[in-house]
């Protein structure tokens, strides 16, 4: 292709090619970089805002704390850090409004938070990364839900690198999100592909597939790949995450989709299960309701449902609960996983479960952390879980 | 599930589960709805803003224009249209700094552009809407790319309904997007799985296999799937286009790839190419040295290289051209379409190509419509170029 090899015509390129998008607000560094990772993992942000009175920062480093940002001519800076390896999320809070860093093109959607990421180098930063090793593929499958609408819902796939030219069979783990999420969350900021990928090309994990659903029985994909009639309606999933339906269509719907559609080893021992907050409810129902289905139990931030503030569920009956409790220690799983931070507000509900569990005699691993309720914890579980699964 | 069917339990969960996430930016209406789609598709946008002087609105129905918002107490209002159904992206600019709607959750990127998008009923609504139709599946798959860098590489494919249970092979259509953009352009700015979704629930398109590569040889995949090393950087990757290595990649390493992993039919007759703008340019290069690789050959808003201004590409070989040009009419394509806005800043170079065309004797496909160099006029050239494929 050498008619194009002319420095003149690549700038020519250049100018006729970037110019002329749609839109005024390209988000990348130009003279404000921003964030700037310093060498000691220190991190300065940047924003130019020549007509702000006030510019604060405000990430999942310390959540719910603003770092007010000093304003030198017409660009406001702060420096937070040093920061311990990890990938963050932050908002530009400018005059009172949340805004993306202007120069920043990093930027990941939990449900309705749309925020800009870090990624801080070191430790954690190796587990999440894209890293030099074979990366497995994701798909993005629709499959048909009787049980909770007659209609298509959305969820994603992972197979492990090699799936496609092997003939091999696989396990397979079940990964639920939190409420007010998606089945986005475990890939856009759980970067759980990345995670799997270089767990199994370390040998900490071994090679499995990866189900990554979407636990809102009202809606039925991510906000993007719904029907323009939803777009921007907050879809209630919360409220109906009671109903239960979506742990019943998980066994009856997703299940025998992957069993019929991937090389599965469609066995108990060949399953797990794990999810994070509104996820690890769901996952102690789906657990507590088919008790044989699973060997390996992880359960986030999600402690005994009977336990949250002024009695919430006055209908819970401890005899029920118990008896399936009893049905689960019967089926003897091999890993019933329990992580928390210190700092959650639910750490309270997990003190109780872990009470009833000792009282019943279900045994479990306790992982407990400084976090609090937040990816970061639940990206470290996932780290943690995996490894310990079909072994 | 009888447990869980309190009313009280419900609201105490909602509590429990919407409040603490992590940041203070969930952006979905509260009392501020923004924007509200009225009954004729004009559309009010709205914005709370107490500290600001000046707010605007800046969308794709008129780029490049900026519609001043007034401000009533704290709020900032403008209503604009009738908008003609399409899909639109806008910002909102407070002080001069571009933001995302607060109060809009639909937001899509295109390279460095993460812009809010808004979607009005109607006729081009119904092309790209998630409808009551069979999906299609679409892998996020990595493949090795000796050619560009000997790492691996993201491409997606869109699978057509039904394709995992049946045992038919398929045509494919490879999908190019432009300059500064990268494989997520045509999923995030242009539907075109949801498009072709409905294309061939109508009979309008055959069944097809969709092939959409990240077109930029300095960077393996979009942002959020480089490594961290690569986090907010800009990836250079318009100068490199020049270099002639993704088309030489797409037809050595992308192709193979397919042809060895889906049911494709492997013959120019069941092969397609279409991109715009950098897009348009690697499929004119693709197509001129590949003459009787693909029958279906669509370019959009780009026209003859040489003719840019200042003759950024003093060593254009016209007489190479011409013989490649001879090459493709000997190896008759079935369709060969151009497609241009009148308002397009390239208009001009695809009166040239025309004309060269006309000289040279090789039919082409003309259509030319009111718009410009964006995603509603690259949405609009797909949805005639695709039904014309494979036929």
């Amino acid at each position: 292709m050498a008619l194009f090899s002319n420095n003149a015509f690549v700038c020519g390129m250049l100018l006729i090619f970037i110019v002329p998008q749609p839109g005024n607000a390209q988000r990348q560094p130009s003279n404000i970089i921003s964030p700037e990772v310093l060498p000691d993992n220190s991190v300065i942000f940047r924003v130019k805002a020549p007509n702000a009175n006030t510019a604060q920062v405000s990430g999942t480093w310390a959540t719910g704390k603003m770092m007010a940002m000093e304003k030198r001519d017409s660009v406001f800076e702060v420096k937070v850090g040093p920061l311990v390896s990890d990938m963050y999320e932050y908002d530009i809070i400018l005059d009172g409004i949340p805004i993306l860093d202007p120069t920043n093109n990093m930027v990941t959607r939990d449900g309705a938070w749309i925020q800009n990421r870090l990624i801080v180098p070191g430790a954690m930063a190796d587990v999440i990364d894209v890293k030099p090793v074979p990366h497995g593929d994701i798909k993005a499958a629709w499959y048909n839900s009787p049980t909770i609408s007659g209609a298509q819902r959305r969820m994603f796939i992972y197979t492990p690198p090699g799936y496609d030219k092997s003939n091999k069979q696989y396990p397979v783990l079940y990964l639920l999100h939190g409420g007010g999420g998606d089945e986005e969350g475990w890939l856009s900021r759980g970067r759980a592909n990345y995670m799997i990928d270089n767990l199994i090309a370390s040998g900490k994990a071994v090679p499995m597939i990866v189900v990554i659903t979407n636990g809102n029985p009202n809606t039925p994909a991510a906000p993007l790949d719904r029907p323009a009639e939803m777009q921007n309606k907050i879809p209630g999933g919360i409220g109906s995450m009671a109903s239960g339906k979506f742990e019943e269509s998980l066994v009856k719907d997703v299940m025998p989709y992957i069993e019929s559609h991937y090389r599965t080893i469609n066995d108990a021992d060949h399953r797990a299960i794990t999810g994070f907050s509104m996820g690890g409810f769901q996952t102690q129902n789906i657990t507590n309701a088919n008790p044989a289905m699973f060997k390996y139990i992880g359960v986030m931030s999600m402690g005994l449902f009977s336990s949250f503030g002024n009695n919430p569920n006055p209908d819970y009956n401890k005899d029920q609960h118990v008896a399936q409790l009893k049905a689960l220690i019967a089926a003897s799983p091999k890993v019933y996983w329990i992580g928390i931070g210190k700092s959650d507000f639910l750490y309270g509900t997990v003190v109780k479960l872990r009470a009833l569990y000792d009282e019943v005699g279900l045994k479990y691993t306790y992982r407990e952390n400084e976090g609090t309720h937040d990816w970061n914890s639940w990206r470290l579980y996932l780290s943690e879980f995996a490894p310990l699964c079909f072994k």
